[in-house]
């Protein structure tokens, strides 16, 4: 027989409502969530329409991933690592300390294991999980002194969290955990002694260099953070193939605008910070190798007692060491002769 | 009165053809116009449907632009600089010898003026641009000998293209044009003494460590290198919005999509080419450096009789320094301790 043209049924009418783990004022984040939107949206004339909220609007940001899991909203805008105290297997899909770098992250999301092994453990949350989103290396956070080495840093209390808190308690640092808004007063106040964040773009709206003027690097914990849609994962089944294949589109693009949007838009405020009167340090080569060898003994602390958490390790781990050999040849040497030309002046 | 149901003039049943510049054999280059073909095909449910044509079915790989400005194709996935022998602003396009490294490629163009000034150009060749795709920093080539000075380098025939052709004549190279094919043989036989092709997942399907063992790099040439979709103008203009933002969502994800590939493939493929025999060397500071004067040189003889070129060319210098700036902090600090890392064996 005839087949009936099939373009309606193909295209229900779907509105989705996508809650994000970020306000509005974090613009390089949470316009990622707006890209996604409009790509889906416009892509299918409207008729697959995902409505962005700010953290805060439906569920607190941190809350993310569970108003996922339960159908409270079909999709998040999050960082998998936010819910690492439930198991620490998710901070394998953000980033965890002395991982792999922006780049090295998405060949093994896309073309290695990444994506598949997250979404097998996605999957035990109900969750499916597209990378949407890229930060970059972020800065080391701002401190109230100078921190020359080992033994400045103990006793330090120090605004970081996730694992990377787990890991600077083994050098004696106290951590604490603050939200945004609070980080400023007790800076101020001295409260905490220190404060990590994001990096230069979003660090110069909170006016940090004010009270903290020390601006460490590299982000150790945050070599190439990924922001994450979730989605529920019934609501994803229940998609046509259409919109599957427009919502992976759309967050793919998302994944390389966000990267690009913080790459244009970091140059210029790190200029704006030191002309504010930041003084850009780097983290003393002890400290970071005291941070790796405490970042090694924690993963094997919780790999012994979970093992999707160590397998999925393992392979990223298996990544990392090949990927940091080639990552020294093309790419490592022409990045330092470049660098070498603006120290000249002669770019 | 009552408006009529939209959906099916909305998505008018479109074929386009899509002429590649690359053979089905460089797949991770030829797979990003099957990846933007899919994503476009599959999230307009067969609507909008891309066949992809490699190199030479319906035109040479060298002369796809032209098929999309006469519209002989809707549009091609190509690399501006091919063409940069019709106007040199094309190569601002690809990448210019001693550029943008990728991810400061894409902060130009798509958060920078880099989309909007290339695509004032590319409309008086009667084509739209979207960037789809980026090698990442390939590698300086396939040598005979060592070449450890710039004396070494006077008299070399290389096969090289471009720009990078021009600059090198300065430093006494003699730059030769081979087709892809044809480099082998010449190597062999010596009638070229060197050959830049792509990077160790590309030039290993050529098997060129078998006759020309000395492996340098990095290629100053190519830091970010931008693959196109070139699309014929009035053919873009005509589509419908929704087709118009799926397109642009997909080129977006292709171009991530390609550098992810690049990333995961070369590293494997380095190792390998090490173990066939291939004998690596960076380039000496004094060559990089002779080169790096001499691409200064050809920007301003260019620039002189070429205000297009020129005046996009400062729009990305400009850029570059502040990216160049910023990439010390924290990117490069990163990169550098987790390289010690590697080298340690302690990954």
């Amino acid at each position: 027989g005839l087949a009936a043209p099939a373009i309606a049924q193909d295209r229900p009418k779907l509105q989705w409502r996508m809650t994000s783990s970020f306000p509005k004022s974090l613009d390089t984040l949470y316009d990622a969530s707006l890209t996604i939107a409009k790509y889906v949206t416009e892509g299918s004339d409207g008729q697959f329409e995902i409505q962005v909220f700010a953290a805060g609007e439906i569920v607190p940001g941190l809350q993310a991933a569970d108003a996922v899991t339960n159908g409270t909203v079909e999709m998040a805008h999050t960082c998998s690592y936010y819910y690492w105290g439930q198991d620490a297997t998710f901070a394998l899909g953000t980033s965890i300390p002395f991982g792999l770098n922006a780049r090295q992250t998405n060949a093994w999301f896309y073309h290695g294991d990444g994506n598949r092994l997250m979404n097998e453990f996605f999957a035990t949350k109900n969750i499916y999980g597209l990378p949407s989103g890229n930060t970059g290396v972020q800065m080391g956070g701002w401190y109230r002194n100078e921190i020359n080495s080992l033994e400045d840093l103990k006793g330090q209390k120090v605004r970081i969290a996730g694992l990377a808190g787990r890991i600077v308690e083994k050098l004696g640092v106290v951590p604490q955990q603050l939200a945004g808004g609070d980080i400023y007063p007790a800076l101020e106040k001295g409260v905490i002694d220190g404060a990590e964040f994001v990096g230069p773009y979003d660090d110069e709206k909170l006016g940090f260099v004010k009270v903290a003027p020390f601006y460490y690097y590299p982000g150790w914990w945050e070599g190439g953070p990924t922001v994450h849609s979730f989605i529920n994962l019934e609501k994803w089944n229940e998609l046509p193939k259409s919109y599957q294949s427009l919502l992976t589109a759309a967050c793919q693009a998302a994944n390389c605008d966000m990267t690009a949007n913080y790459d244009y838009k970091n140059p210029a405020a790190i200029k704006t910070l030191v002309n504010q009167g930041a003084k850009l340090r780097s983290f003393s080569q002890d400290i970071l190798q005291a941070a790796y060898d405490a970042s090694k003994e924690v993963y094997a602390e919780i790999g012994a007692s979970n093992p999707t958490f160590q397998s999925i390790y393992e392979n990223q781990l298996e990544f990392k060491r090949d990927a940091y050999l080639w990552a020294q040849l093309a790419e490592y040497t022409y990045d330092t002769f470049m660098m070498i030309q603006q120290r000249n002046g002669a770019i």
